[in-house]
């Protein structure tokens, strides 16, 4: 059997039909989006048309959305940017303690910088507490960023509460909804999103593009400097064909959204109970989660030799996000919803994509099986 | 005929012998190249062997090579991350007048944050005195940039010079080299090149990727932080297909170089030499310039009805850079090297490529002949 990938979190391979759309944007469309000429006027359209799209797909308007590198700039951006626009307001901002490492990691920064942070704390499932944020709220809070789909174990936040009491409060909401975009319909006025990080290479598109929602009416620094842009707030050239990729990545996955997410939480169902019944296994994580996600703790084995055993099988899961992998630390995830040590070493995160077949899902759980009794021996 | 395109140094097609590169890594490769089970190593090892290629190019280590999104990135990292990490030593940075928006915007931007900032003035073909530097330096003077190649005008400062003067006074040297990259034979080590910014769509690469060379033991901040990527300087899931379509495109350059560079040096002077005969022009920029760079001025004549004009005849030029296009303000280079106002709106730049021909060019004459003709009466 050719070697299985599971781990849709950490990257989709590009789907045929997207890079349909984009290969015309790579040999006959060319030329610099910003250029006044035919050639230029031409791309600039095809940005604008991404653009719309993407708006309308989460209910926002055409300006309010930015073109990015990925989600880890639109997520550099959002606190940075926010955080230098608002410290006359205050210097305080609140994330959650679950965030993916380019929130995390940009609070650090801020945190040097003399921002001061507060890390709410998830529960045992994953959830961030209503109350504990209204508590953590503070006259100099400028800035709340909770994540909307955790990455690791797939929990969903409340979103539409969170922005609710942050509009209340006048403070700025920020979503991490990298993992949520295009898997979870998402209306930013109804869920009172002020900013919004997406991904493209999470939902089938290509690499090297994402996005940042920006409602209108908030301020923001730039982070990169330079050319007029984005309505000047973001400088650069267009990178037209991931442009083209990354909207069409997003309009196939909210067409057939309700189909393909059945289809998906039906498979990763099928994995888990049929894993359960030959090993003992926990699920990390709450029951309204992502429809790919499955993180499970196999219980009296080490997380390492799990990992290289799947690998040699030809099965691809990861033991946390792939941006801190290599890292031989426990996922801080999984330290965070309250699991030992050993616990989250011994922990796996599978996830399901669109191409996921049951054939191979019937292969990982014989050879998980295998290699789990091995492993307990 | 077709649309004829005289604007290379805003953006080139992608190569065909490129994207054939690109394609596997669109296609049968995928996952995220910081994943540890095979995918992620092979899209590691893809990673790797991309950065050894543009490492060796510019004589640099493979250590020494940091993927970026764009051009744009490069010089805001470079810039902020070295005002950040050097500030104790001073806040004084060297700028020249004729820089990319990328770099005289994020200068200002630094000046809003306490930087002081000299702009040294280029002479009237362009080129900063070295004279004029040594004066600027100060005590508390932490970085020094000056582009390579003038992305209007075309021309080539003095590098090495430069390099050596800021080595010996113990002064980061940060250049532009966007329009340089895969056009001039870069030794980084030979120039005393600290940071140098690359940009992939310049030559006949991919948008949405450039590169960033840091000399080893230069401290740098990270303008994007989050996962351990590009030795945790730099996060954001790898562009894989963009850092493979990236070194190509320079591979490719580099191994023809003298040939392409002649082809195109004629070509430009072709051009120029069949509008002398026809209509009275002054070259802008230095003779040392560019090999496929043309900036013109054309008296008596007024740049917005002539650059609409081209358009109309399908020829695709600019006033300025396309990053500062659509501004109504003239080119803030020509200003620097002394044309007055009317006369920077009466310059165009056309800029030859690879795949210019001297069909396209003859064509460009003659038009260009009948519209300035038709203006001036």
């Amino acid at each position: 059997m050719n070697p299985i990938y599971l781990d849709y979190a950490a990257s989709t391979p590009l789907k045929k039909e997207v890079l349909d759309k984009m290969l015309p944007h790579m040999t006959a469309h060319y030329g610099n989006a910003s250029s006044i000429h035919s050639f230029g006027r031409k791309q600039n359209q095809t940005v604008d048309q991404s653009r719309r799209l993407l708006a309308k797909l989460i209910n926002g308007s055409y300006d309010e959305i930015y073109f990015v590198s990925g989600g880890t700039e639109a997520d550099n951006w959002a606190l940075k940017g926010i955080a230098e626009s608002y410290q006359e307001k205050g210097k305080h901002i609140i994330v959650s303690n679950i965030e993916h490492p380019a929130v995390l990691n940009t609070a650090k920064a801020l945190e040097e910088k003399g921002y001061e942070i507060t890390y709410l704390e998830a529960d045992a499932e994953g959830l961030i507490s209503l109350e504990a944020l209204k508590e953590a709220i503070r006259k100099d809070t400028i800035l709340v960023s909770i994540m909307f789909v955790n990455n690791e174990i797939g929990t969903i936040q409340d979103i539409k509460s969170i922005g609710q009491l942050c509009r209340e409060r006048e403070i700025i909401f920020h979503t991490d909804a990298v993992q949520a975009f295009g898997y979870i319909n998402i209306d930013v006025k109804d869920l009172n999103i002020d900013l919004m990080s997406m991904s493209s290479h999470k939902i089938y598109g290509p690499t090297g593009i994402g996005g940042l929602y920006i409602r209108k009416g908030i301020k923001i620094k730039s982070l990169l400097d330079g050319g007029a842009q984005e309505r000047k707030r973001r400088a650069g050239t267009h990178h037209v064909s991931g442009i083209v990729g990354f909207s069409e990545a997003a309009k196939l996955r909210y067409e057939n959204l309700n189909v393909l997410n059945d289809e998906m939480g039906k498979k990763r169902n099928y994995l888990l109970e049929s894993l359960k019944k030959n090993i003992d296994i926990k699920v990390n994580g709450h029951i309204n989660r992502h429809p790919g996600s499955l993180n499970i703790l196999i219980k009296d084995i080490k997380g390492d030799s799990l990992l290289m055993n799947l690998d040699l099988a030809g099965i691809a899961v990861s033991a946390g996000s792939a941006c801190s992998s290599g890292s031989i630390n426990p996922s801080h995830v999984l330290l965070a919803i309250g699991l030992s040590k050993e616990e989250a070493k011994a922990s796996i995160r599978m996830t399901i994509g669109d191409m996921t077949s049951y054939e191979e899902l019937d292969y990982v759980v014989e050879k998980l099986t295998e290699i789990v009794t091995r492993l307990r021996n």
